[in-house]
């Protein structure tokens, strides 16, 4: 297998970009990616969203995006699995550059989330959990965690307040980040009173909507080897799990099988450990999934997730930093384009270009995007060279 | 790059499936390609779908399909290029095959269309249009291929009858195959009386939707080289390219600009040109794409597409044998379905296992899906070994 190099990264802010069409989102995110890898062409282009069907009244952006950035004629499809489908832009890049059939590729991730009614957009969020089994009861995404984190309390012996470190990690790490959607840091005290979404699910364990584009560029690492400038930025393991879309048909439903194989096949490609592992960017969808995500790729034993955050190890100077530029509680989740933001940040985090959110020394970071209630997860390991 | 083959194909007839779930009919057609292809497992499932989000309130459809064929826990995800996404499947299946990342994979298209209102379901195909100057002036799938058609009469000088032949060679050919949506013959007579949808195409210019889904499954050639039993089909060639969305945007409106590139590209990596293609699976979504796909790939002159239809090469027994088990306008098209149903015709052909449809001594043939009035087109050529 060919070994395949990030080479250009690109973001657009994740807010309410009541101004801009997802079209001009995705393509600020690809022409930043385009510039930075000193590149005007790609060969193909893959497009990682959940909703533009649904939300925008369009399909088919693979050939949308390509015309407006200028590349019409070239390759391009749109990938997804829910709220996983930013991530598996990037997987389809590398699998296509790796197959040696194109040679440069853009993955974006893109999501508009705020033009319609919250009504409107918590519907078409629902579509990412079972029809069948879970959306005709009318539960929302919020309310499949609620009854996750509710069944982990239960079981581990975890109180609600013991979940707040995840949350004022990642907004503490979101006020460095001039990309995030909130840049506050809060309390927890704040934590404590937020209001109440879906019980124990509060607003402030809820990470946000949002719109948002994120890009990077992908090539063949030997095509530049050698070449001064950025640090190369490799793709040491990439891997895509499933599980049961439905919760209640998983054996444990408080263990998260997909991030379990996802990231075992990950550390194998890249030859690491968790141990090995600079920093985390995990889908903090909601507190109770960053707790989930930590158990399941190997940082805590079995239940013991919060302790990590207790203990102080996910924040910058702690074992394993988690959402190191905010996370989707404070970056935002727009969520097609999520797991690019991941892939970015992760890039920035490598390179040394994440500014005030630096964590010194980072040689190994992982992603890990989650589609679903945990039904699609992608790990990648990322090193820089 | 690796050599790859189709070792198994499976369908369900494309029908109103109102006792079956979409992921039901799915289901079948894996499990059909699986026992054809003598495997109980595969290491990853690429799914072409472009609507379930929208009309069937369930995206995600990977993790589901995975779950459902009982193999929970591979890489599985959804690729979309509205129309154009069966084929998608195969690619990316092919894709990953080549790189390989994974050793044999499963693609299927699925789409289910007749559970919902006609008003839901043409919004829904709509969103393959340009959202921002298409759709958002209610025009339909079928009136931008009427201002193409009229658009084409004016330039050319052909009348509408002059397209006649495409839909009785479609319907002549459906009649023979057991999965066709329709199964009985028309004539020139039926044709010029069917009834107006957007003049000038009438109903019999236009392809029914439906519901349906077809599989392959897809493994590197050397793997099953010198097995005994069914002919080794190779993907010889497959190449996505894209065009604007919005036709006005497009210099000529009249020329499938994606179909020319992507046509060229299948035929340099097949060491093949139009005139060693044995039969040819077009996207005869409406008449008169049959004759815009068969000039820009090569086997009419601009322009000339209604003439190889009068002069009879379409047929079985002519030049060019198209939509050999009935095409979208007989078998039926299921959207995100429909690439896929091209392909395992393709391979049935190639076998030699069409039943009544079998044309005589082919030994390679090319199917090419379209995405939208043109803005993504997949071709693929296969070849029996």
């Amino acid at each position: 297998m060919q070994e395949v190099a990030i080479i250009g990264i690109g973001q657009v802010p994740v807010d309410e970009h009541w101004d801009k069409r997802l079209v001009e989102l995705a393509g600020e995110a690809v022409f930043a990616a385009l510039e930075d890898a000193e590149l005007s062409r790609v060969d193909a282009l893959y497009v990682g969203n959940m909703m533009a069907g649904q939300l925008d009244k369009q399909s088919h952006l693979g050939a949308l995006v390509t015309d407006w950035i200028g590349m019409r004629g070239i390759e391009a499809m749109t990938v997804e699995a829910a709220c996983g489908s930013g991530a598996l832009a990037l997987r389809i890049a590398l699998i296509a550059v790796s197959s040696g059939i194109v040679t440069s590729a853009l993955a974006v991730g893109v999501e508009k989330m705020t033009d319609t009614s919250p009504r409107e957009t918590t519907a078409a969020l629902a579509t990412a959990a079972s029809a069948d089994w879970e959306g005709i009861h009318g539960v929302t995404f919020v309310g499949l965690n609620a009854l996750i984190m509710r069944r982990y309390m239960h079981e581990y012996g975890w109180k609600h307040q013991d979940f707040a470190q995840f949350s004022i990690n990642a907004h503490a790490n979101g006020v460095k980040n001039p990309n995030a959607r909130f840049r506050s840091p809060i309390t927890k005290e704040i934590y404590k009173k937020a209001a109440m979404i879906a019980d124990p699910i509060n607003i402030m364990d809820a990470s946000p909507i949002g719109d948002g584009a994120a890009a990077a560029v992908v090539v063949p690492a030997d095509l530049v080897k050698g070449q001064k400038g950025k640090p190369l930025i490799k793709i040491a393991g990439s891997a895509v799990a499933t599980d049961s879309l439905a919760v209640h048909d998983r054996q444990d439903p408080l263990w998260l099988k997909a991030a379990e194989k996802s990231s075992r096949e990950a550390y194998s490609q890249a030859g690491v450990g968790p141990d090995e592992i600079d920093f985390f960017e995990v889908h903090d969808a909601f507190s109770i999934m960053s707790a989930l995500s930590l158990e399941a790729s190997g940082f805590a034993e079995r239940g013991q997730g919060p302790r990590l955050a207790l203990d102080g190890d996910i924040t910058p100077d702690g074992r394993i930093p988690v959402t190191t530029m905010g996370g989707l509680k404070a970056r935002g989740h727009p969520v097609g384009a999520t797991g690019m933001y991941q892939i970015v940040e992760s890039v920035s985090q490598l390179r040394g270009e994440a500014g005030p959110a630096q964590i010194d020394g980072v040689k190994v970071g992982m992603a890990q995007n989650i589609g679903g209630s945990g039904a699609t997860i992608i790990t990648h390991i990322l090193k820089a060279d």
